[in-house]
């Protein structure tokens, strides 16, 4: 058995359509349990997180997938301060040796969401933690991975509406992600 | 006659004493105006950043300089607050052709201070601003940029007391970025 | 008067299209001369770049524009060869000040472009150099900027012919930051 | 049984000594077959890799870990040379779910070696592989990760004999990234 936790942030609830396909994904590997956890701004007083309960279900988890829309640049604020929050887990290694992986959404085709994942994986590191990437080939015809994102899954999302965008090729990209992570999570677990 | 801003936040005072040192290398060169400015916690509400001063003196500036802590292997989460509020500046191009440089401390030699300077140069980069990096060789001796960093100027600190680090070095590093920028910006606004 | 070198590697000619366009846009600009300077394979042995006449043109001009394809994730080994042999102009700051610029070509929308583009910027930064890059918002009719890149100019192309691929839109684009980057050379060097 | 290579180029010997600490430190593992693969610049023509022996070792292997010294703020043409050649591998997948790790070598402590970690992580995502960095606080008093890198393992050497740079503790860095990578792999294998 092993757990995943999907923890994300999401300003206008397209992250979090693009975070239920990689759980659905997670979730649909016979003996892992995946969970959605949300980072909410309003646990986030002067800049600084603080939810007790989100950092012991990430805690309980074997696997952590990171996920936020890319907002000038890089992972939204509340994602960051999240991650500034994790400090206390750092100094102590708590979650050395977890699998991790991250996607975003932003609204143009590349549009810089390379360097949030970048920054997932940088934070991973920083946590000794063991990076699980996006492994399908854009060259298909079914539209997964169609950005051509590698290092984590990528979704396109503008003002649109949440049931239009992300579209169903990012969603279905984002199960694949979580599919595999939970495929490595187990591995890692016998 | 030219204004730079160096706006930066600080957790523990290490990056406001790089900051200031910043600010006297910019203010050093003839025909230039210099001001420190501070991102504040308190302006910060469920994530996002509010200062319509900040904001103010950042628009009326020919030059802004960033600078932050490297927290988790990013720019602290108040600072990533501050660059989404400055989504209002990105849509209409407020910023575009001012001149850009960064900043950033922490506490070990390396230490991920390369990814926050990359997501400074990524910020300024969806800003349309011109970017001014270290042009300092490290092989000196009087220690200037002895860190080994050209996209933008590197401390070191961790727990010392705020006078003691960073050191005289990393704060003579900071000046020569400061005066560079200035010139650049002097020239671009002649 | 200012002069723009525009230096590329390209492996099936989608590269040298995009380098085209960049051409022309710097010379649109009226005081400007903008060249082509092509990274040729026959000029590395074993790995070593060394052409004289090259890095003279790059030596006499005000800005350098660097272009290649994206292979693996990063610029071609071809441009990276260029990139190390320039290292006897680090040693004593021969590019120090002048304005740098990058853009590249790969098969997918986002496909680790930007990771290219991060290194053109790392290189520019090692030099000294000013860095300029796209300024162009992606929300217009014209498809300029249609990918979304900040830190220099994406262009599309896989297997097509070079007269499809890139299409009419990057290179669009590609002018524009050739027009840009022309634009500051002057006013630096006025 | 679990075959881990360290793949690596060398300019000037500094990075073979990270490279036999990271053998080392992986073969110390029981079940773990370590080997040093050795870019060579002699297989590199007109900017082209070829050598069929190095890569049929690397596709018999469960883990590949990545060397290169850090050039003009990237790794060397060579390994790239090396990377671009892979891309045959990448075409089918070849190297899909192997373990991937990497460490380089360079003058100043920091030094825009993290850009060099940052692509060999890139080449290992565009691969599917499963990346593994450097798990170490950098607060020992044995010089453990004494840079403070996270995504992969540095070394500092500038233009010292190769019996001094890289120095002890960052070939005890290289051993202890081996030691990590191996595990991982064997755990992955069973």
């Amino acid at each position: 058995m092993a757990t995943i936790s999907i923890v994300h942030f999401s300003g206008s609830g397209h992250t979090t359509k693009m975070a239920e396909a990689v759980v659905q994904g997670a979730a649909s590997v016979p003996g892992v349990t995946a969970q959605l956890v949300t980072i909410n701004g309003d646990d986030i007083n002067k800049g600084r997180y603080k939810n007790d309960d989100v950092f012991k279900q990430l805690d309980a988890s074997d696997a952590i997938i990171f996920g936020s829309p890319t907002y000038m640049g890089g992972p939204a604020a509340q994602f960051k301060a999240f991650a500034d929050a994790s400090a206390e887990r750092w100094f102590r290694g708590g979650w050395r040796d977890k699998v991790s992986a991250g996607f975003t959404v932003s609204g143009s085709p590349s549009g810089d969401k390379l360097s949030t994942l970048h920054y997932f994986f940088t934070l991973a590191m920083q946590h000794g933690m063991i990076w699980v990437g996006m492994a399908e080939s854009p060259y298909n015809d079914k539209g997964i991975n169609r950005l051509g994102s590698f290092s984590g899954a990528m979704g396109q999302a503008g003002q649109e509406p949440t049931d239009v965008a992300p579209n169903a090729a990012d969603k279905h990209t984002g199960e694949l992600l979580g599919q595999r992570v939970a495929t490595v999570a187990l591995k890692l677990k016998r």
